[in-house]
């Protein structure tokens, strides 16, 4: 099965239990269209090809540690687009959650599909019980305080604001959720996996942060120059689209060579470099790598 | 050790892992502010009770598993008391976490802590690792959709609501979650222990239906008549209060009669008639028991 095929079917596979009888139907309107249709899915490809590399022994562990990490994705972009923070009026091309079903449905939405990741890791321990609690601590230490993407939000908030630092939490800290979780799906020790993931979000944050300066509405699906308007820290503000070109690169070389040794190490970074070879927006000239 | 003091314990340790170094200094303070001090800690409690009725085999599961319960709940009145919902200015007799912090912390916050949540059972697999997979079902089903505290939240915004099905997701479900969860703390089958929680979570709903409706604010610690004033399903509503106050009886002593067999049967009623004796308002009539 492809890669999008297994992905889309886990998710659908885990939406399906939120959506069960007897709920409050709006909710499980506003979860369907939180997940559906998605963005890249950057984060459980990622999962995929980590555990694809490490050679993908439990392949149904892998789906929901993916599934599991999209979820948590979903939901963060959910409450992030509240009036309360970025106050987005679409998401992906289309009026985003809360345009579309309401404040409180969306904010209910964003809190079930953190819930609804954890509960979708359950399937692990079916298949394997010694991998349901590294995974439930890898994903939750990525989601919560005082390191993950929650946390990542809360700096927003903070006067003084440290951009690796935040980056590393909003971005970060779920790409690292995404090759560690991989790692442990398919036997093998996550903490070796946890730099690659972490530097490659940092990376793609960088590349949202030239976006938000230099790119087009149309292009990206969603507004542009927000972070400006909302004070937000941000690379190309920081370091001038020159200099945040240069540091995309320099992380991504960073994450390549933080690719541990496995049986598809090599297949796994020609991909990687394929991928983000496409992060820069074309009006901008690609410092040589 | 005592009750309490195993309680605030078990608390106190699954925050001190979210406030961790690095992490924004408002947010964890917010998390602080929205556990500490607790109201009554009646779910945790609850779970403590019906595993010492079961054996209380292994107490370090039991204090996680009554923690992350606490945790969901209090994450429950962050999000219930935002702007969008209740708009509620004080909580536990004092400013509500968004008074205290801004939505946007608070809103976060409520995120964090379900996050904390699960992230505290982990602790439970280093223990009895097969305990780990059932805690994790119970804990979610119990918050997020179709039938969980979230789920009842949502039914406040859907056009027609049935009262028992609402009452049942807002407070049953989470009730439910407490005895089921102790019970598989203490090795037992938490199918046998879910009945026994709902519909004493439902008595507790009806009470506070009733104390919306005829308590006074300095007593209950927040603003009363928010219902109506929302246009929220409220037993004492559609019941009137002597309809309420029977239909709450009766929930104790149907919730009493599920109380399982298992070695502490009867010092467990005992306990649970006694503190639920308190439930109605002074100023309202006991019906017969």
């Amino acid at each position: 099965m492809d890669v999008v095929t297994r992905i889309e079917r886990a998710l659908a596979h885990a939406l399906a239990r939120a959506a069960g009888p007897g709920g409050p139907p709006s909710l499980a309107a506003a979860l369907h269209y939180a997940v559906f249709p998605g963005g890249a899915r950057i984060r459980p490809r990622l999962c995929l090809a980590v555990a694809r590399a490490c050679g993908d022994e439990r392949p149904a562990i892998t789906d929901v540690a993916a599934a599991s990490i999209e979820l948590l994705h979903c939901a963060s972009l959910a409450h992030d687009d509240l009036p309360c923070f970025d106050d987005a009026a679409t998401r992906r091309g289309r009026p985003s959650l809360h345009a579309a079903f309401g404040t409180p449905t969306a904010l209910l939405a964003g809190d079930a599909l953190i819930v609804l990741a954890f509960q979708t890791l359950v399937r692990a321990a079916e298949l394997a019980p010694d991998r349901l609690a590294p995974l439930v601590l890898i994903v939750s230490r990525a989601t919560g305080a005082p390191g993950g993407i929650i946390a990542g939000q809360a700096w927003e908030s903070e006067r003084e604001v440290d951009l690796a630092r935040y980056q590393r939490a909003k971005t970060g800290a779920l790409f690292a959720a995404a090759t560690s979780a991989g790692a442990v799906a398919a036997g093998r020790d996550p903490a070796e996996w946890h730099a690659f993931g972490e530097r490659l979000g940092e990376a793609y944050q960088v590349a949202d942060d030239i976006r938000d300066v230099a790119g087009e509405a149309a292009e990206i699906g969603k507004p542009v120059g927000r972070d400006r308007a909302l004070g937000r820290p941000n690379a190309a503000t920081e370091f001038g689209l020159d200099g945040a070109a240069r540091r995309l690169v320099t992380l991504v070389e960073s994450a390549l060579d933080a690719v541990p040794t496995c049986p598809g190490r090599q297949e796994l970074r020609t991909q990687i470099r394929a991928e983000t070879a496409g992060l820069l927006p074309r009006t901008l000239a690609r410092p040589a790598a």
